[in-house]
């Protein structure tokens, strides 16, 4: 039997874990220093809590758990006998494998609504599981990294989380683009043109904007029944907001003054980017008094996110650095009005964040940005040619007890080539090489260098320090 | 609809995460500190890995994953006809939740065998999940803690991670015993008992030793139909063994005279014991030069661990500690000689422990031994009643610049007490008060003691710090 592993999972060896390890690290650590807290949900939900929460297609990519025992015993035999897949799974199968940490968190919040001090911010950095057709940077099994802050309608965490997104990148080291929207912009465009019913169907038209252009804006358009003039008008809009100097979006207000919606989702995008310094809207502040951020902050109008809940504010990040020629985006959010409402708490505002750790991996891999000693492990390897036990322990013992992380090479051979290789493969830096027994002097090699040097055991722990 | 969660899972709230993250993270720098890599393998294994590794009772424990898309037209349909559920379940179901750390490890070994240098020194800290009925301590989804040597059958591989556990034990603060026997020697007793090829019968004999104590080996012994004299002979060497001083150990090797096996696993466990200063076989070492523990290190001839795979040393730690009335193991481990000899690589031998932080948690919660600042998070918020929300922001920005963690209170309220018990309930030690805009200075609240002052802007950091 030639073991494998199911397609779109990995294993994941000790070099990519520290890697990942290094940008999991980075997001939680600025997670923690503005505030939030860590919160881990299980990985398997009731098939209750997630079917029906991500449309359709969502449904059937929900990685669903068989029920223990006879389950065909308690399985609908109507449908067993029909051959009915779909509609029996329900029968047989009561929980499943989480999709995304949004709805899992929103249950959360419901069910531990009494303990939960609002405003809420909690982080939650863990797999999540997508019945996918696997493909380059596409996973069954994928990481996501979210903050969200909820029970709080203010904008101010809108540029909370702007400026941590800002502070993660600038972290990792990418340049990347900061794009800003928001759906009531898009409502009061859909008002605008006079389709106010189908704001969903400009959200999905628009969508495709990022892939395709505005030829395919345009044809998704048409295929929803928008006229040409509605088209064309969107396409204004669109031109009008993006791609211009940030002077212009003084006389933004003024595309949407027959549209409450709009009115009001300019006047929140107005709040947010005012507080930042590459925006002067109404030269009520000071240059000097605004936020400086490292990476570009955009107003992309054209900018909907598929996902059907957010209601306010949206973002997302794209990388914008000569070594990437990543174009997808590696991080998104937004804020939604009535997340928790679906498990019977409604009127509760929240706005979060996500990031794409794999995508994110990806990025740093071909930038070449992961930090050189992010491989480094072990520091010190001891080589027992004396065969002198109790020493080499003591010695192990000494450094472990400096916080030095050391090891033996375990097997007795004399083969010093085949340790030196050990050394080499694990990068550890230096082999303290016992050559005679009881003695009190041992041989310290560099393995960088080369130089061997004979050292006082008083004096090894100073030195690899 | 009133939103739960599957039986036997957990969520963990902000404190809870904290606490267990500490745990993790003192497992995993003692890992590191031996010189363990970390790996990390999917949640789902395709089950042909996973069936018939943990015998038949292990086989239903396992959560199995339904195929996506119509399965039931791939389904066996004369099983299905028959209503076989247990038989039919492989044609319907490819995947399979892992079950434990150690046979995934073993497939990830035969699959990467080209990249690793052997020995190979790997941990992991992952999830795993089995579909048991729920009880106090007993979870559907819960964490190991693993670190395993691989490609070396030198002794000092056992010597090194008794080592592990005792710092690990130490430095969460927990008094545990270390309880350490040999396969061998239970092959010895076997032999000499008359029965050889009944060993496995003795090893689960024996198993109930620990919660039914002698009399339940006894009951357990003549059920599987040992005799009356072959009972007394095993109990007569648990009486040798067990419960002596340890310089009795010495005429330890008489009681094997006729098993070479026997003799064999002696030699292993007098050879490991003897690094430790808690032990004196033979007087070949002076005491100074042995390894002081900071816990107990007992031979114990009755421990015999359930799992089949274990050839040589067995290890089981045990809490040993006046606050806490928990008995059962948290830790436990041992040599196998061919774990991936059924995936195709043979004479691979290893040896590994693996950590139940779910039990350590429960633990160091009843003894009260999580340490206080293990709650702290935020360590400032900053509450604007001026109104000056460029001034809260820069004074965020200065703070993180600071790398001291601080958020603001988003939302506009005159409500001193609520904000007050905003910082109380998320245990934020500062709070910072803007109450004139354009100022330099603020006003600093101290929640412990309740004490507030003026402090310049200029001051605040390095007051905080």
């Amino acid at each position: 039997m030639k073991p494998s592993i199911p397609k779109g999972t990995r294993d994941f060896s000790p070099i990519e874990m520290v890697k990942r390890n290094y940008i999991f690290d980075t997001i939680r650590d600025v997670f923690k220093k503005f505030g939030f807290l860590p919160i881990e949900t299980p990985s398997m939900e009731n098939s209750a809590t997630l079917m029906g929460k991500y449309g359709e297609e969502g449904d059937k990519l929900i990685f669903k758990i068989l029920n223990s025992g006879d389950f065909l015993k308690e399985a609908d035999q109507e449908l067993l006998a029909n051959k009915d897949s779909k509609r029996v799974t329900s029968s047989i199968s009561e929980k499943a494998l989480k999709y995304d940490l949004t709805v899992p968190f929103a249950r959360y919040v419901v069910m531990h609504q009494n303990e939960i001090t609002f405003p809420f911010k909690r982080y939650q950095i863990q797999p999540v599981w997508r019945a996918d057709r696997p493909q380059k940077g596409r996973y069954r099994e994928f990481y996501q990294c979210d903050a969200d802050v909820i029970g709080s309608n203010s904008l101010l965490n809108e540029v909370e989380l702007i400026m941590l997104i800002d502070e993660v990148f600038t972290k990792l080291g990418v340049k990347v683009k900061i794009l800003f929207n928001n759906r009531k912009i898009l409502s009061g465009i859909a008002e605008e043109i006079g389709a106010p019913d189908k704001f969903h169907d400009l959200v999905y038209s628009l969508d495709v904007n990022d892939k395709l252009g505005a030829f395919g804006v345009s044809q998704e358009m048409t295929k929803r029944d928008f006229s040409i003039e509605q088209i064309e008008k969107v396409d204004d809009y669109i031109r009008k907001v993006n791609n211009k100097a940030p002077e212009s979006f003084r006389s933004f207000s003024e595309l949407f003054k027959n549209s409450a919606n709009g009115q009001r989702g300019f006047e929140e995008l107005n709040s947010v980017m005012n507080n930042f310094g590459q925006y002067d809207f109404n030269g009520v502040l000071s240059q000097e008094n605004k936020i400086k951020l490292f990476n570009k902050l955009e107003i992309d109008i054209s900018l909907a996110r598929g996902l059907e809940y957010y209601t306010g504010a949206i973002f997302e990040v794209k990388v914008e650095d000569d070594r990437s020629s990543f174009t997808s985006s590696i991080c998104g959010g937004g804020r939604y009005d009535d997340l928790t409402g679906i498990f019977g708490l409604p009127n509760m505002s929240g706005v979060g964040i996500s990031f794409g750790a794999d995508r994110i991996y990806d990025v740093l891999e071909e930038a070449n940005l992961f930090p050189k000693d992010a491989e480094a492990t072990t520091k010190l390897l001891i080589v027992d040619y004396a065969n002198d036990i109790p020493l080499a322990l003591s010695i192990l013992k000494q450094v472990h007890d400096a916080n030095i992380s050391a090891e033996l090479y375990p097997d007795e051979t004399k083969k010093f080539a085949k340790q030196m290789d050990y050394a080499e493969a694990r990068r550890i830096p230096f082999v303290v090489i016992l050559s005679k027994s009881n003695s009190n002097e041992v041989e310290l090699k560099d393995i960088r260098s080369g130089k061997r040097e004979t050292i006082s055991l008083s004096e090894l722990v100073d030195f690899i320090k």
